[in-house]
Parts: C-alpha cells; structure tokens; sequence
C-alpha cells in the first residue's frame, strides 16, 4: 500500500466528486504507480487497467455508484474501480488466497454489481439492470456497461445491442476502444470501428449538424421522401453513420478517452436521452507504462514482472507452449492441419503456428461458438481443425460442440488448455467443469495426458486414431515429474503399480503425479495401492473398470465437480458390473471454487498426494 | 406422392436447368401443392417452406448442388430443396420413423451438407466450407448460407458476420427477410430490416450509382477527404448504407424473393466477387395457402391439419399452456414475477402472458444465451424471471447458466420445455441432454413434474421455496395418467408402491407414469417393486439413496443420455453409501437417437412400461 498525496484519502466514489481537474489528474498518475507496483507483484492484468484510469474516474465523477450501476465487461479492467471504492487498503491482497478479486464480485463490494470473467456480458445484463429499474419505476437510475472493443467480437454482445436497440431505458454502454482484444482485435465490427476513430469529427459537431436538421420541416408525402434523402445526405457528409444508430443506439463520440473532462463531459450529455446511449472512448492499452504500451498482448494478463526492466520470465515451457509446437510438427508434415482460437493466439501456445502456417491458422475473435461451427465447414470440406480453447470458455460453444461438431460426425479436435484449477483468476475461470459436461456430448472422445509425451500422444491419437469429435484436455503451467518407469501411452487406460493390489486409485491428468507420490508414501505405511490410470476419460473403456472390480476399495480422484463426472460414470460402470468393495469419489464440491495458487486449491479440495494419502489411510483405519 | 407435370421429372436439380421460365413457375406452383398436402398429413413446418420456393428454384438453377455448396439455416425451409434433390418420391415419408428427415441431413442426401435444426449456424459453417476451399483452391466453387431475418437475431450469425466480412473467400449469404422468427421478428436489426425493405431502391440503381461514383478520381490528400465525403453523402442520397456493407459485405438488395428470374439474376451476379455478398431477399413466410399467410406462426411448424379449413386442433391441453397458465396465475398476485423467451412465445405456451403482462414479458429473439444474461439483470434488481427454452436451446445458454446465473448467486428460474423425446423432428431436437449437463452446474436445483399438478408445485417450489437457479423440466405434450392414490408433491422424492419391496424403480419425470404401469404388471408376475420417485433430480436427496440402500436390485429408468445422468450421479451415492446389491441404468446410449414418435422412441430405448418389465423381469431371472 502505497503512500499517496489524493489516492489514500479516496474512501468512496464520493470523494472524487470534489476534486479539482489538477486534482483528478495526480489522483490518475497515483493509481497508475500503485497499479504497476501491485501487479508487478501479484501478476495480474495490467495493461487493461492502465488504459481505462481517467475513464473510470470520469465514470465516477458523473455517476452516483451503487445507485447508478457500472458493469464492467469481464471485470478485468476493473482495478481503478476498486481503488476508488474502498479497496485500496486491501489492494495488495488482489488475486491472492483470502484477498480481494482480480474481478468484480458483489460480495466483495456494493461498487460490484455483477460477477464477471467472461467476455461480452455485460450490455446484456446492463440492459436487464435498466429494465428492471423501469419496471420499478427508478427512472432516475442509470446502468452503464463499460466494454471493450475485443468483446465487442463475441456475439452476445451483439444479442444484447440488437435487444436494447430503441428501448427506453436509461442504458448506457462505454465502448472503450484500444483496438486490442487480449491479442489485436480482428474482424469486420473491429474495421468498423478504426474508421469511426480515424474520423476528424467531434460528437458536438455531430450534435450541432443533428439539431439544424432536425429542424428542417418534413412536409407532404412526396417531398417528404425527398427531403428526407437530403437530410440523410447531408448527414452523411458531416459523419459517418455508425453501425450503433442503425442499431437504434444515440452514438456519441469517438473522444479522448484519457481526457477525464471530456470524458466527464460527453458521460453528462448522455445522461436523460430516453434512449439508449453507446459513448465510443478511445483509449490506448498499458498507458503510462512503456512496456506495457509497447507489448500490451503481453501485459494483458501478466506474471509478476520486474518494474524496471518489464521482465516477466517470457518463454518458460508449459503445456500451451508444448501445445503449440506440437501442432506445428504435425502441420509440416499434413497440410489438412488448421489451428482455430478464439483471441488466445498467445494465450494458447499458436504464436508459432500462426508465423509458420498463416493460411491455416484462424483467429475468430472472442467468438468460441463460431469457431466450433466455422471449423465443422473446414472440416467438412477435408481439413483437420484443432480448435484451441480455454476450459473455462469452451462453455461458450455447448451448443455447437452438440450441434456442430458432434452431430455432424465430422473429423475434429479441441485442445482444452486451462483445464482443472488455473489459480489465482479464480472461480470464473477454473476449468473444472468439462469433465463433468463432456460427458453430455455423444460420441465424443475426450484425452486427459498427465506429461508432455502424452499430450504429444494423445494429440496425434486425436487426429489420426480417432473419427469424429475428440478432445484433449491439459492443465494451466508445466507438467509434474512422473516415475521414470512410467509409460507414456495413448491406450485408454494404464495400470500403474501392483496389478494384484486390492486397492485402487484411479485418476487422470495433473493428478497421477500425485497419486504417484501417494503411491510411495501409502507402500511406507504398508499399504499396497495400484493405479489405474484414465488416459481416455470418455468413453471410459470397460477394460480400466474390470481392473477395478476385485479391490475391495476403489479411491476415485477427480480434478473437476463430483456431480455428473467422470468418477460417476466410473461408480455406474463398476456397479454394473458386479462391483462389490468399496467406492470413494474425491472431487470438488457443488460450489464455484475461489482463487489461490493452484497447489492450495489442490490441497484444500484433498486432491494432492497428501489429500490423497488422508482419504485412503483414513478410509482403511 | 402426387402425379405432377413437372415436379415428377425433376431427378436432380439438373433438371431444373432447362427448363424455361413459364415451366418454373409451374413447378413452383406443383411444388406448393406438394408441400401442403404433405405437411398437411405428416405435419412439419409450413409456411418457411412455402416462402422459400421461388429461391430455392433459383439457387438450384444458378449455382451447381453439391459442388457449390447449400447451407439452410435450421433447416426447416429445405423442403424445396429436398424436392429437388431426388428425394420426391420419398417425400411422403417425410418426418416419419425411417423416412427422411424434416431437416438437412447429409446421410440422407449429398446435396445436405450440414446436419441442421438448430438457428443461426449457417453463415458460420458455411465460411469454414468457403475458406476451405479457398486453401484447398477450388477457387470456383460457391458456399451459400441461406439464412432467415430471424436466424440473425442470433449472436453466433453476428459472429461468422464479423469474422466473415471483407475476406477474399466465394462466401455468399442469402437473407430470407420475411419479417418473421418463428413469431415476429423482434430487435433493432430486425427494425434495420424493415427500413431496408421499405426503399425504393432496386439493386441495380445501387449497382450503377456505385460504378458512376467510383469513377470520379481522387487526387491529392485535401481534396480527398472532401470528394470522399462527398461521395460518401451522394450515395446516401441515392441509397441507404447498410450493416451488412459496414460489416465488409458486397449488398444486393432488397430484392422479390417470389420472382424466380430477378432472384436468378441477382445470384448470378452475386458471383465472381473476391469478397463476401449478402443478397438481400424479401419474401412472404406461407407464400401461397392463405391460412399460412394469414397467420404464419402458427403455421411454422404444425400438427397435420385440414387443408380446407386450415383446422389443427389448437387449443389442446400441454405441458408448455399448462405452464404458461400456471405462471399467469403466479404473476398475478406477485409483481416481481418476469417471463423471458427467445422467439418461442407461442411454443413455450406465453401467449397469455404477453398479453396480460406486457411490461413484464420478454422476448428477445433466437438468442438463449442474451435471455438468461438480460434475465441475470432483471434479477439483481428485484425482480423474479422465468426464463422458458426448450431444453434443446438451452445449451446455447450454457455459458450464460454457468456465468451468468448460477456464478451471481441471483434467483432466477428456467422453465425446461421439449425436456425429453420430441418426436419427429429428430436428432436436432430432442431434450434429452441436460439431465446430464445441468450436472456440472453448481447449485442449481433441477425439479422434473411428472403431471400438471406437480408441474404447477415444482415452480411455485423454484421461486418461492429455493434461492438461486432453479429449473424445471416437463415434455412435448400431455401429461399422462398417473395413479390415483399418488400425491403430486414438491418434495424431494417420493417412494410410491410397498416401501418394503427389495425392488426398487428409480425415475422421475415422465417416466414416473410408465414405471406406475410396469409396477402393476410386475405384481401380476408376483415381482414386488417399489418407484422411488425424484421430483428434484438435482441436487439428489439422500433419502431416496437410502430408500434404495437395501434393496437387492435397484434399476434406474432415465429419458436422457446414460453419460454424467443422474442415474449414474445416483449410482455414485449408492456405492459410496455401501450399497452392494444389483444395479441397472436403463437410459439413451452414445449416440444422437433419429426421429419417431415418443411412444415409439420410448419403447426402442427400453423407458416405456414394456422396457421396464422387460428390463426387471429378465434381470430377476
């Protein structure tokens, strides 16, 4: 906690409602410096929060937060807002175990209206805010949804703007623009809107030439047509029509989104318009830090990195990285082989593929539906996609997973990166529930490798052993030792240990490292554990349930919620077949986890070798 | 199959190359009657079909099925298509147990290319097959997504839009603009839609105003922006630009979808562009059989009816009316209480609804994933949404259940509806995932009614007895006929039969009455059974595991697919609670099941009374 001239005395939005413009600037360099400091020690998304300083101050200068409700568009940009919202005090807590949130939760704060983490949410949910206070009769509230020009890709966004359009609620949606998505922002909304910023004009003149217009009459039938076309002539010489107004949208600007009064002033006049209002605010990611300004894919969401240098440990090996090069080995040698992400280039190991095999390599934007759907085309015309997702937001694409992938008994692959627990971004993004709702999805294939030989492994079993849907599944960060003796193996299950044990774990992914060790602490305690690995976790394969049947204890250790899992089907499985010893599922619980290091949230849910070791010597006790 | 003049001929659409214009105009009119007399008897969907003649004659005659590649949109407007394509003589069998199927299906057929029936997928898919091509080079083949005004209301359109604009790929989109969802089409694109339908312009004004302008040069950088401008406000005299055209599409229209040449024409000229068109056509949904026009959302997808009267026996009693009825009664002493649909007010039986509460109802177009989001903000601010989708939809707002509903810890209830089995429109629709998938959700409570009664129990239950997200699920159609010594009820479970019987049926939902039959045969067989019967699948009670505990043979009969059930959810609490007697999971296998009547459906998966006692009777032996 820094020590700060204006920052320390800010306790509540209020308080920035007296200060001066001079003042208000100071107050954006401090929060500048204590956002640098913190999430140069915490990790954290930095460069998100650098460009929107002076856009939520202004914010909070012209509305009157919790009464006035600002929803912030996936919440990563959302640090200013808890600095000025009485958080400041415990900001250096943010992403850890028992701190407050990278993101907005309203437990943590009344300034926080919604949960957020995923993208393009919140014009949806602003225009529900709005409505409801219509219905109850606060028509002097406001709901403002602040968005970025990257989750502006995501069609929910767009279901949202087509509902909203021409309502008359007191909506107001902030478009900040720094033509960025977490990777440059692609598509033909984000074209649009370069040319809305390249354009000279200002939102008065544009107001100025709509009020002279306005006042030209509209009379007879006939000329009214006329008169009409002129008018919309002329408007069209003084600016361009945006996408927005012919969305029923008031659209004010592009402007200055680091000019705080003119941010404040544009924010006032668009207030009272019994329309919905969008204020288009440019605005430049990782301002005010040069290595953020400089590489802000980078600083999006970063580790902890060195202030002065802007080191952050680039380059390190983990299952994305080994992902990537993978699929760039396999490319050399198929030219069938696409990659598809969803505005993860980085995030999910394809910088490489995307240098090497720019023809075949897809960045749909945040849009995870339409690239499961635009890969059943590529595939359905003889390519080979492999859609690279995060668990988390794959969630976005059920339907198509069903529906267009699946359904049409078309060849594809997903690579599910962060999936099981991803630590500190916390409970909007663990990815620890397709494990359980994979197993919806019919005829679909899912891979869990525990190394990065098996995701070599598996990956290639994907694409060349396997029709139809298939997926491998693999954790955030790097791969854990296993035992030199152990196999790297794409059959659907391994058994690992003394075959004849009368006990058994059985587990996949990240976890065997952990059952391995509780392996070899179980045998000094005299107890005698075999493993049966998943390597294959849908379907799972009868062979790996007949190893289990005979022991009289069975310990299922499962990274990912109990119910409908993998471990269950397990449990159904054994019990059809005459099972007659002992079951233990271990998995996580009904409950949206929160954040911690991933080896914490291992340890609490008793998912690590120690858990592990607890539940089976005191389940034999 | 009537004896047509034409239609007989047509083999494949080859055929219809030939043929001169007054012979098309003849087919279009052999194609109505064909249309209507079969749908009619099989029912199906009508009125798409009947405005999609004269452009499906067109398409077929300009481009080359299958080497240039036809994408409907859901699907339900291929009837044409289907005529066309070698499948006349099996047209009768349409929608039927073994016969061809109501939507596109490339088994059926190579000119289907997707597997359809779900909205807004098209121009997706139909860009991967373009691309695909592209790097293949088949530089000469045509991918054609044709796609309902409706159908765009969807995020996931909007997002193949986005990624799909000024790319260099043959893609073409053909928007069938009849001013329709399956209801009236709502949304400010929908308004968009309509001031381009109203104008005067024709595409070829607009093609010639282009030519003409791009002539004029522009020379020197001052003088530029001015000619630009000016250009830029002459073409909006002359035309209105549209989204599409900002979006970096080529527009063509708005054009008559009825006229076989104009149509014709356009498409052609829609050719050879090196970069993305929309062809813009207004057509009239039911086109043809004045019942359909008149009242076109009725006539979307229909019982078979009387073609004189246009009589379809509305009016019958159902799940989705019930619902409907049983919530306007909820509302009317209760002024929290909202009711959200996506396009399905008639289906999901809210017609009453909207009207008697207009203020408090919302139809938000085809997009599930906006509705449980807008609904999220309704919901922190008070209010009490229900949020009706048929459960196939659903898993387009799966994200949003997740993130948006259950992650916010805000009341909100979705009314399940097409839960199970729906009969003849097949693999595309039936409801028979989310016993599994709502699994992975956390905290949500899932009730399954097995009658009106329970129906009308279980929601008041969802909204005045539970916090958070609740659903309830009920089927296509009536409710069946249960005992009369069973006591509808919102608890938890229920044992019904002899508690003491060391058989025990488990079930829920519609099923419950089929186990009720079986019950009273298996006694005649002197097999003694109990049903313990889930009337909240999930969370499970553990009192009904334990009803079940003691039980020698336990047999669980669930209409949804076997993989993360809650039968196998159920299997887990059994083995954990030391259960060691038998155990069967009678549910749907890894595979999408076709299309049949539910009766028919039921009894091949094992789920009616037959299966049950067929099931118990051969176990037991």
């Amino acid at each position: 906690m820094g020590d700060y001239k204006i920052l320390n005395k800010i306790n509540s939005p209020k308080d920035i409602k007296e200060l001066s413009t001079e003042e208000l600037y100071v107050l954006c360099e401090e929060i500048r410096t204590e956002l640098i400091e913190t999430v140069s020690k915490n990790g954290g998304h930095l460069a998100p929060n650098l460009g929107t300083v002076e856009l939520t101050v202004a914010l909070h200068k012209v509305f009157d937060s919790p009464r006035d409700q600002i929803v912030w568009d996936v919440g990563h940009q959302s640090y200013t807002h808890k600095l000025l919202t009485g958080r400041f005090d415990r900001f250096s807590t943010i992403r850890q175990e028992g701190g407050i949130s990278g993101f907005c939760r309203p437990k943590e704060n009344e300034h926080d209206i919604m949960s957020s983490g995923h993208s393009s949410t919140s014009i949806s949910s602003a225009y529900g805010l709005a409505k409801a206070n219509s219905i109850l009769g606060y028509t002097d509230r406001y709901s403002i949804a602040v968005i970025g020009d990257g989750a502006l890709t995501g069609g929910l966004a767009y279901e949202g703007i087509n509902n909203a359009g021409k309502s008359n609620d007191n909506l107001i949606i902030v478009l900040n623009d720094n033509k960025m998505s977490i990777s440059k922002n692609v598509g033909a909304m984000s074209r649009h809107l370069s040319v809305l910023r390249s354009k000279p004009s200002y939102y008065k003149l544009k107001e100025d030439t709509e009020h002279f217009l306005n006042k030209i009459p509209l009379i007879g039938k006939r000329l009214s047509w006329f008169v009409s076309a002129i008018k919309s002539g002329l408007r069209r010489i003084f600016y361009r029509k945006t996408i927005f107004e012919d969305m029923g949208f008031i659209y004010l600007g592009p402007i200055n989104g680091h000019d705080v009064e003119l941010v404040s002033e544009v924010l006032e006049s668009a207030k009272n318009r019994k329309r919905p209002v969008i204020v288009h605010v440019n605005t430049v990611k990782g301002k005010g830090y040069s290595y953020a300004e400089d590489n802000p894919r980078d600083f999006h969401g970063i580790s902890p990195f060195d202030i002065e240098t802007g080191d952050y440990g680039k380059g390190k090996m983990n299952y994305s990285e080994k992902f990537g090069s993978i699929l760039c080995d396999i490319a050399k040698d198929d030219s069938r082989i696409c990659a598809v992400t969803a505005a993860m280039t980085s995030g999910t190991g394809l910088i490489g593929f995307s240098e090497q095999f720019a023809d075949r390599f897809f960045d749909v934007g945040i849009a995870e539906g339409h690239a499961v759907t635009f890969a059943s085309g590529l595939s359905r015309n003889g390519l080979v996609p492999v859609v690279a997702l995060y668990s988390t937001f794959l969630q976005r694409a059920y339907d198509q997973l069903m529906h267009d992938a699946s359904m049409q008994d078309l060849k594809m692959v997903i690579a599910i990166d962060r999936a099981g627990f991803v630590g500190e971004d916390g409970e909007s993004h663990h990815g620890v529930f397709d494990t359980s709702y994979l197993n919806a999805v019919p005829k679909m294939t899912v891979y869990s490798p525990s190394s990065y030989e098996e995701l070599e492994l598996h990956l290639k079993a994907s694409i060349y052993d396997n029709d139809g849907l298939c997926a491998v599944r693999y954790p955030r960060g790097g791969e854990l030792g296993l035992p030199q003796d152990y196999v790297a193996t794409s059959e659907a299950y391994t058994v690992y240990g003394n075959e004849n044990a009368d006990i058994a774990i059985v587990t996949f992914g990240r976890l065997f490292g952990h059952a391995c060790k509780a392996l070899i602490d179980l045998k000094a305690q005299n107890i005698d554990v075999k493993i049966i690995k998943l390597n294959r976790i849908r379907p799972i394969d009868i062979g790996a349930v007949k190893a289990a049947i005979a022991c009289k204890n069975v310990f299922f250790f499962e990274e990912g919620v109990k119910s409908g899992s993998v471990g269950s089907n397990f449990a159904s499985m054994l019990l059809e077949n005459n099972f007659k010893g002992d079951y233990k599922l271990s998995a996580i619980g009904d409950e949206f986890v929160g954040q911690a290091t991933m080896a914490s949230l291992l340890n609490k849910c008793g998912l690590d070798a120690d858990g592990m070791i607890k539940t089976i010597s005191s389940t034999l006790k």
